[in-house]
């Protein structure tokens, strides 16, 4: 083992209620992060860490969560969606392009997620 | 703005007292991230942001951060040192050697840090 091949951050920042900007978890704990764990274990990837955040400041994307060393970042993300993200992106190298946060949108006021 | 120039990441993680591995903040605050953030935004850094994660499985070398995408590693960090990440790395793009951890070390059970 070395550099991680991915090193996968998931948000799991929860905000006070009324907080202008939403949470990515609710309380903390993300079924997402959960079943991306599963997934790269049930994939054999021993040089991937899937690793918990906090605030990522994507939050209108979010559930959000980031892949480097590449930067890809995947917004609005289900727990349903991780087994996809672990075969395309992890395994095979092609990032799941239907999640992606389009990189106009990365920190950006202009975001149209951005009320 | 854009897809961030630095993503350095900042362990906060807490083990329970007598756990196996050390952790790399005591009570989940950390005067290192605080540095950081005020350096970068002293030097005038809009596009770097310094985020809090938690376990980077590093633990022997806590605390711990990580830079991305570029994908360094840095160890046993004081507070003292913030002003030197962010100078030299941050603004110069020289990472600051004497605080890398060695790549023989990331994820090694060899790793001489590991008891």
């Amino acid at each position: 083992m070395s550099l991680y091949d991915h090193h996968v951050f998931v948000c799991h920042n929860v905000r006070p209620e009324g907080a202008p900007r939403p949470s990515c978890t609710a309380d903390g704990k993300s079924e997402v992060f959960t079943q991306l764990q599963q997934a790269t274990k049930a994939a054999g990837l021993t040089n991937v860490r899937i690793n918990k955040s906090l605030c990522l400041d994507q939050c209108e994307h979010g559930p959000t969560i980031v892949v480097y060393p590449e930067a890809v970042w995947y917004g609005f993300v289900k727990p349903e969606d991780a087994a996809e993200i672990v075969e395309e992106h992890l395994v095979n190298g092609r990032p799941v392009e239907r999640l992606r946060i389009a990189d106009s949108c990365i920190n950006s006021k202009a975001c149209p997620h951005r009320g």
